[in-house]
């Protein structure tokens, strides 16, 4: 082991100089208002928590959580995500008198990564869970705040696509038989292989009419006639069942007045082993991967010993950021120069400013190196020094 | 090792619950806005460094630091304060064309804890750091913008107690003759144990002359003498070179117009071991502990190849919410209950009431369990239920 060099960081840990930390704020800000104005309570949660309680549910490979032991001998997580410690506290009983129970939070998470340049180590989500509402108007509701949320953040464009999770496990099951023939398929679609998984499905032993079938699967994304092409491919009631409730959410999308941001896409899968129902995610711009997503987890709350079904949403802070394209310029504050005989009129002068709402250094001339160099990014300069100046750039 | 119970947290971890949480968002607000009409710019830096980079330079005790191994096996620690890790961004050139560079933070900090119901292991800073500026202006400054953004925050009782390390340790010195001595007597300042501290002096063998200069110097606290009886007390020209700057220092914070909220106190030593020259702590109201501190620290970026001096200053947001008093209860938001069939109209109601800035919950009615649990904690609920209802609540 090399000694790292003087500035170095961790793999996949950056830091955020102030262009891009205020056009994160600004956009944290809004949809934080956005969210509130739907009724959900903001809470935090620590960053450490035991790896038996939060690292086993959270659905994140083992690989990428940071472990630590505490002095006890206990193994802790930096948290990968937070559906599951707000999950822990949404069955603490602390906030249990509310159900259904809306709560949103705020909060940077932490995922290992194996190799430079690639993904960032640590990432702000902002998002919400709706904890015991197994109606389909909570499902509905994730996509239309989902949806107000990244419009009040400013972005212009952006596209959810909406799968079901549970139709494609029990179409998978009901022509491969086995979880683990599913779960192969179901890798290729992750990855977005259409190639692949055409390849692989030629190969299976199946019969011409299956693998048709299979082949044809691929093709239920995004188009009008998806949902009725999905209709034709299933035979049994638990794939129709499902189909029946992304009907009616399509519906009560159009209510929201949200449909033209939504598409369905039947072969979308996540990386998140815990969702049973519906799941989203969203797209914006240029960005490659996804700027949100989310979905109903009916299960999760049960390995908190309380049995409710549940939805959510997470949007990814820096990658929304990327979506918006401009980012925040920070206002150039003003500067004052001042020499020490002066410092009473400078001090003055700021305040005056300050109150009117201007950002305004103040600056003792006298120990500043390379004036020039200093003052360039000021928007104005004014200078109390000696007999000259007035306050007024000369 | 047991499996821990279900909903527990690793030693000095919590949960923020919505009023906490609420009540730190607006102080955080607050004093971030005051901090920027000074003109200083916030960056953000990972929560994971490297041990040999920060861990180091950090001046908290290695026993307090959370340390882990990367997949590389490097050390690395959780930010145990924000100071070291601002220093390595000034020292890195990206933001160095601006000198004095007037950089600011809010970050949560870790520092890990031995026992059960003692401090939080993770908790919110929010503070500032000038770089590259030697004069007494800077420490004025620092100490005139922590009065103003407590003052923001809400704050209207507090007292800053400044000292300056640099005299008490040379006169230790000059009477002690080593460092190992002189900080056993730092310990018991550090404790504010100071009978530990007199039999301590008794202990040594000094002559009477010297004992009781070492006695007397703990009187140097508070009262309007201070720095006439400190000048009494030193020889030598470095111990009076402090004070002097201790005396111009008091002169420039009254034309801050904030010497109400200062006294002196030259017993003040802080568990930060890079400080240099004078050092502050705040107190407010019954909070036992100080809820800020700061100082000058005029070596530490040397370690990261700049040879510039530098003063701070860190709020610690959870213990000013306490001392805050009466919390932020967040708004408690409208609640429309539908039916299925007017769900459109409940929509609308809903989007009505956000428009004009009101925090709206839209909630199925038929999978609310407990209607009146449900319906107890919101200010206003409109029902919109088959042919009954009409918004209002009845």
């Amino acid at each position: 082991m090399t000694k790292p060099f003087m500035f170095e960081k961790p793999l996949g840990m950056r830091d955020t100089l102030p262009v891009l930390y205020e056009t994160k704020v600004s956009a944290r800000n809004k949809m934080s208002d956005e969210i509130k104005k739907w009724g959900y309570q903001f809470i935090e949660t620590p960053a450490l928590e035991y790896y038996e309680t939060i690292g086993e549910a959270s659905a994140i490979l083992d690989q990428q959580l940071f472990k630590l032991l505490d002095s006890q001998g206990h193994t802790l997580v930096l948290r990968p995500e937070m559906t599951a410690p707000i999950a822990r506290v949404a069955a603490s009983k602390l906030l249990k008198q509310q159900i259904p129970l809306r709560l949103a939070y705020s909060a940077n998470v932490y995922r290992a990564q194996q190799r430079e340049g690639g993904k960032p180590a640590e990432f702000e989500q902002i998002g919400i869970e709706c904890i015991g509402n197994k109606s389909i108007s909570a499902d509905a509701e994730m996509i239309a705040l989902l949806a107000d949320a990244l419009k009040a953040a400013g972005l212009q464009e952006f596209k959810i696509s909406i799968g079901h999770i549970g139709f494609l496990q029990e179409f998978f099951l009901s022509i491969l038989g086995t979880e683990e023939r599913a779960s192969i398929l179901r890798k290729f679609l992750y990855e977005k292989n259409y190639v692949g998984y055409r390849e692989h499905v030629k190969s299976l032993p199946l019969s011409s009419i299956d693998k048709q079938r299979l082949i044809e699967f691929t093709s239920l994304r995004g188009s009008e006639g998806t949902m009725e092409k999905a209709l034709g491919l299933v035979e049994n009631n638990k794939g129709q069942d499902s189909l029946a409730e992304l009907k009616e959410l399509s519906a009560q999308l159009k209510e929201f007045d949200v449909e033209q941001y939504v598409s369905f896409d039947l072969t979308l899968v996540s990386h998140m082993s815990y969702y049973t129902g519906t799941l989203f995610e969203v797209y914006a711009g240029q960005v490659g991967s996804p700027i949100g997503n989310g979905g109903r987890y009916d299960n999760l709350l049960e390995k908190f010993g309380w049995n409710a079904s549940a939805t959510g949403f997470a949007i990814r802070v820096d990658r929304l950021a990327e979506a918006l394209g401009e980012p925040i310029q920070p206002v150039a504050p003003e500067c004052i120069l001042f020499s020490p005989e002066r410092r009473l009129e400078a001090i003055g002068f700021a305040r005056e400013k300050r109150s009117e709402g201007k950002s305004v250094t103040i600056q003792d001339i006298t120990v500043v190196q390379n004036v020039d160099a200093f003052t360039r990014t000021f928007s104005e300069v004014h200078l109390f020094v000696g007999n000259g100046g007035n306050g007024k750039d000369e």
